[in-house]
């Protein structure tokens, strides 16, 4: 059983009506319901909880973290930051959706800007494979498209990626890696551009299964917390 | 002409007397006296000086930066690191060296622990160039020898690198991606472990061999502070 | 001074009449036309020429070979592809161009099937710069278009590019890595998308200093014939 | 069940005395050995039977190929290294082992020369793990070692790897990427250095849990023969 822990910046009564159109029980729970079932276990956590949603013992008995957040990235404070990429070093899967490409963890555990360009026009998208074989790719045959979604555009200021798993296309001329992994430390990454809050892009097939995909192949190999070891005895004799 | 920042945590006359014994001048002087001649322009900014021996007008004059640190590390204040940090993205070149993995601005550049094995067994370390046709291998065989060196040994927590340019053996028996390049935003950043401070390292031809090669190959090719621009004209017409 | 040498398979006699409306003196030379100047010699290599164009003595003179191939790839004999593939890694740099990745030199290097998807319908190309600082893509700004081009789609069978430096966006709705970039042995590889032969497309600006950069950029490091030499006296002495 | 098939140059009684005292029934049997148990099934190929051991109907039913061979590489014809080669980018997984750095399969696979350094002074080797969250990796702490092995050092000419997940330390002062994965197509590669023939490598345990590891992780992810699709109905209507 994986367990998932769903991050998002705003409770259900917190989201505005845009959005509410969009996710009637609030985006949070339906990233969630992604994830009912045998294979998985999950739970919501929110901004506005103790420990800005993520305390350390919740994080002990998360496997894979999702995180979701855009209006309140700079409310997210550096003890948080921290408990999320130690965490995600020390084994956690990690998968940021959309305009979490700017979250402070996501920038933390990258080393770059993670900036873009970006248009609200509601804009078709299609995502085409370019790993056919890699795990989060499996059950999508060659391509799928998302109806309406906010342009995301390069250039993306990323480190070259382990495996670019998508390349989404945009009405409007734009192209965006829109699916890229990571190895940090004994974490995997998973960077998804589409989730634009007012378009009900998390409830389509397609999505559901990159999302669940993405899940087992981030849930930790193993987990430990790596350190400098000094080995002073050597495996072999040192003779000058 | 390559202007050279070398950043050192230690003036001179703060030095112990085990490191004054194989750098005389102390090992800012060291690391800057490899940047003497035409091709390049070299300036020591030290810890102590105003604003952490960084402040904003020194890296507008700066294209690629050494850094050199160990005791010092936990000291060195956010608003630092993240105006390293930030000139790297934006096109500076940074040189971390040896115990400069632990460094507070090359771990926000990696995003990962960047722990390693250690050993203070003043034991030979042979690295050899597994990227020959890398810039910052040029002039340098297939291998070279430091006489005696800190053993640095993997697993290093490091992202996948761009390049893996020298790889180390160490008498004891250990192994070390001892020379990797990355790429972050507009800025090249490269990491080299030779250079423990009681050792002249630095004074070896090879090793100043690389130091000259990993500047010129860090030097910007353009610098500009990367955004996220809403692109709100599309280069195509959106129908729908 | 970088030799280049474009090798083409048809004499500009041997052309048809569709191409010659794109290129008057045939595709050959408007690819040669690229390299007047100061900074290159050029010479036009064709298939049917002794030995299909590619003997020793050019080879020896030549640092960049562009190769643009398509009707005449199963005629390519081996002993030409493995002439071609034996100097790439010896250090000479290799530009293979538009329907070159069905190319047997090409599949050789690379080790795949190099397959892809491709619509022969004039359709606008947008391509856009995925590696900002990489030498191939300066002076061309984040993106520039072709007005008409063949779509060529993914999935591409090719293995991890070391960097993709350009990804085009096609009007009918695919994307593709239009510009990629390998090492193989001691030389430099560029596979381009852009070419068809029915289109103007080597004498729009954008293209002629893609192509000029990419020679600079593939020119020889150094060149050696690698082999696998017997170590017998070890740099360190082995005891039990 | 994976289906793995081993395949040696050598029937048993073709292996000289040497061979015979590290492995009385033979390499290919002592390899074959590794697969014995419910979650394998396995078949030993030899070069002397008919189509070199490896016809269409065998790859048809294997899963991942194992391929040792040194003294007959060059009998190895075009159309067993093509078939092979077809297989692996329609999805079948390929171990090389050890002086199959050599066989035409697998620079065929690679694209380069795959040339090293060699001695054959029977020295120790410590693998060190660098990619610890690698399934080939698990249940191998951070470092194993073999007493006795042929000499493999850098430089070893290869593409840049997906994961280089051990690095290996020889005794006389050398280094070498003893574990290395690819993609080609469909297909996953693996070249793992250790077994020569004349020390007991392959009764090991690590280098057994190495072995099996690797035939899991390159088992299949489907198969397909790729082909490049005319795509004549694009997604998107082109306008001009």
């Amino acid at each position: 059983m994986i367990r998932v822990t769903v991050w998002h910046e705003y409770l259900p009564h917190e989201e505005t009506s845009d959005v509410l159109a969009a996710y009637p029980e609030g985006l949070g729970t339906a990233l969630a319901d992604i994830y009912r079932g045998e294979e998985f276990s999950v739970h919501n956590a929110y901004f506005s909880e103790s420990e800005q949603g993520l305390p350390e013992r919740l994080l002990d008995q998360t496997d894979v973290l999702l995180w979701w957040g855009h209006g309140r990235h700079h409310l997210v404070e550096e003890i948080t930051v921290n408990r999320v990429a130690d965490r995600v070093r020390q084994g956690m899967g990690a998968i940021f959706l959309h305009s979490a490409h700017a979250s402070k963890p996501f920038i933390r555990l990258m080393g770059t800007t993670c900036t873009l360009k970006w248009r609200e026009a509601g804009e078709r998208e299609h995502l085409w494979i370019t790993s056919p074989t890699h795990p989060i790719a499996q059950g999508l045959g060659d391509c799928f498209s998302i109806p309406h979604e906010e342009m995301y555009g390069e250039y993306f200021d990323i480190p070259t990626p382990d495996d670019v798993v998508f390349v989404g296309w945009f009405q409007g001329g734009n192209v965006f890696r829109s699916g890229v992994t990571y190895t940090r430390g004994l974490g995997k990454v998973f960077y998804f551009q589409p989730g634009h809050e007012t378009f009900p892009v998390y409830t389509q097939p397609e999505i559901k299964q990159v999302l669940q995909n993405a899940a087992r192949w981030a849930n930790p190999v193993f987990r430990k917390e790596l350190s400098c070891p000094n080995e002073q005895n050597p495996r072999e004799k040192i003779n000058f």
